[in-house]
């Protein structure tokens, strides 16, 4: 199909009555679109009917290999050894990239990740990374290969020429309610993610309350999508299903999540964020041919925290991308926020919710995140947890500390806490962390 | 709610979960959109969720009344007499306004017809006036209303002030795909018939290969919901279902199907044309308040053709808005087209099959309609059926003649005609005109 004899009309048309469409004709939709050939009032209805009747695996595919190849794809083949990332949909106190990056690239698995900012209820790891004194994010793309091949591992913001088409349907969905659909969504996150140039991809998929996936049912549904794009391109590809319905470890917010994530590298780590940790950490390994199994991987994931290996190599990062590691050792360097906002229990009894997406929306309140995009973010701003799901608490026990320099949020923020936590009679029933595997061979429960 | 607090992405997403919206929620959106607050393509989203998820009764009502409002809506009050119109989802040699209008003027029921052009397979009411020398459709709307006074009835164009913000959606769901929506068509109708200031309407909503609806199922739906609405505005709507399979009548181009009103206004018009015309004559006689019964508003209508007041109606009208009479009374005044492509019967047997949308695409061919909104029109183009289905035909005999001023036509509409014709050894079933009524007491056959 040429673009000139290209008519949107009958592909929207196709896709409104639940017809597949071919690879071609998704891929010259793409590219149309790209070139401005079809108008955005055309895309959004092709969006809408994507969105109500679905693409299949081979639909998806096509999507994500014409959102891939609307710009630059990087090329890592001069760096020895297989490249492998991972990928998180996004949780509440979500640090794990800072920690098992550097485990990883210090058994010399090259991690070339490139973040996103948050935006919402959840963080983004650049915004966090930026927390860090001098830590830079945005470099040309030679610096970014040498720090890769130097350091193993490198964190860097998206460019302009990454995945242009992902940007400009992600703006659009945004505004036609068409975000949460299972084959956009992953075809957003593996286009940008195969235009790094990887070998291998570890993906954590989160459900629950604070995940973009409220249910477990649909994170199957995307991990398995994911998995079978990633199979498509022939990058081996791991997803696990983890729960995300209270926040991951106990810090919310930019430099306090980069505080627990330093504890946790110096082997202080919540036992929650450290189980999700070692087993991405140890699937990255093994996936970069530097352990026989997953289960071995893990072992090694242990060990380079125990040995100091992983945190050496944080800090060797943090020097080539221009970051402060002074602060890192010695956090009481760090400014502290103005203000603290104690929530303390209303009652007795076991801490049996912690509602996630509520802790992510207060934290934005105090400051750590962004309503809209131009929002700045205030790195010392955000909630300290006290406990987690299962403990015993007392009345007027101390459950969260929030942080802000807005005075003005105080009382929002604790209309927000008060509605976040629940507390209840009986011990609350403790989920597991990882729940399901998917990969190549299918699902499994874990 | 305001304009401002307004957001359109929460209505589009409310539409695409299928939830129910308040009047106020679709008021809003079109009043947004038709002041540019909301653009194309969060509407195309719109369109697309309302194409797939539908509108109840009540949605479609709002969505009628805020297009409507979007524009100027006619006050008739000062011309006596119940204001009844008719309309019709559009057919293939589909004469019967220019028909029915005179009639049922004749009998001082004010007829006050604002039409459309045509746009592909199907012909528009205006291009067949204009067909007549010196007719004019645009007029102002005072001397619009002078014409209705005096004649009882006018035939004119849409203003660009009547429901605006249909005629920008119905652009929009041109390049969205989302044309053949049951209850946005009813919508368009509607907004745009109660916009005349009507009392009263009747509808003809064809089904079969040369109308929108395709089945007879969609047409009762879409019947169904054009009666609601009318009833939602306290206004008198029959909707009849008539059979659009093959052409109505034997002529099918500009003049062609002015000659054969004229015709038919003088006594001599096909079985099939008149039948429907009667029966919707006389049901806009009886809402007009004329006729105590349907059946007794028939019989008035044969009355108005055989003692010639039909056509002294039409002449009346046709001089009043600058019209030639001459040529109306002596059609060998009227200029001919300059090649004709006679179409024979390649073998013997009953003549089983015209398909009306092969034909509509014949005469398109031949210039008597137009592919594009930009395309001329040559009244003179077009085509005339020697039999009908049912007529028994021996091999070689002329099925139809197709005039045109474009030779180039000959080949492509030659074929075409050889797929519009259907012979078969068996007689084929002669199915009826008019199958249902629909009104505000229900759905019956007829």
């Amino acid at each position: 199909m040429t673009l000139k004899s290209f008519n949107a009309g009958s592909i929207i048309q196709k896709k409104r009555n639940s017809e597949v469409l071919t690879r071609d004709e998704i891929n010259t939709l793409i590219n149309a679109y790209t070139k401005d050939l079809v108008p955005d009032y055309q895309m959004s209805a092709f969006l809408m009917a994507t969105y109500l009747n679905g693409l299949n695996k081979d639909e998806v595919a096509a999507l994500t290999h014409a959102m891939l190849h609307s710009g630059r794809v990087l090329d890592l083949s001069d760096i020895p050894g297989k490249k492998v990332d991972k990928h998180s949909t996004g949780g509440v106190g979500d640090k794990l990239s800072l920690i098992l990056a550097p485990i990883v690239a210090s058994y010399d698995v090259p991690v070339p990740m490139i973040s996103g900012r948050g935006l919402g209820h959840t963080g983004g790891t650049l915004d966090k990374m930026e927390s860090i004194p001098g830590f830079t994010v945005d470099m040309s793309l030679k610096r970014y290969q040498q720090i890769l091949a130097e350091c193993k591992m490198v964190m860097a913001g998206q460019t302009e020429d990454i995945a242009p088409a992902d940007k400009r349907l992600y703006a659009l969905r945004d505004v036609t309610a068409t975000v949460e659909s299972i084959p956009l969504i992953a075809g957003s996150i593996m286009s940008k993610k195969l235009a790094e140039g990887i070998d291998a991809l570890v993906l954590d998929v989160k459900f629950g309350s604070g995940a973009f996936m409220k249910t477990i049912e649909d994170a199957k549904k995307l991990a398995q999508t994911l998995v079978a794009i990633g199979e498509d391109f022939g990058k081996e590809t791991v997803a696990y299903l983890t729960n995300m319905n209270q926040p991951l470890g106990y810090k919310i917010g930019n430099w306090l999540e980069v505080e627990e994530a330093v504890n946790s590298l110096r082997g202080d780590g919540p036992e929650d964020v450290m189980e999700v940790t070692h087993m991405l950490a140890g699937t990255m390994i093994m996936l970069g041919d530097k352990a026989e199994s997953v289960s071995k991987g893990i072992e090694m994931s242990k060990e380079a925290v125990h040995n100091g290996q992983a945190f050496d190599k944080w800090l060797q990062l943090t020097e080539a991308q221009d970051g402060d590691t002074e602060v890192l050792k010695d956090f009481d360097q760090y400014p502290k926020a103005e203000y603290d906002i104690e929530y303390s229990a209303p009652e007795s009894g076991y801490l049996s919710a912690i509602d996630a997406y509520k802790i992510g929306m207060a934290s934005l309140e105090l400051g750590a995140g962004r309503k809209v995009k131009e929002d700045d973010i205030d790195p010392t701003a955000g909630i300290v947890l006290k406990h987690k799901v299962g403990a015993k608490i007392k009345k007027d026990e101390t459950l969260a500390v929030g942080y802000t320099n807005n005075k003005e949020s105080k009382e929002t923020v604790t209309d927000m806490l008060a509605e976040a936590f629940t507390l209840s009679d009986d011990k609350p029933d403790q989920p597991p962390m990882i729940t399901h595997r998917v990969d190549s061979k299918g699902i499994q429960e874990i």
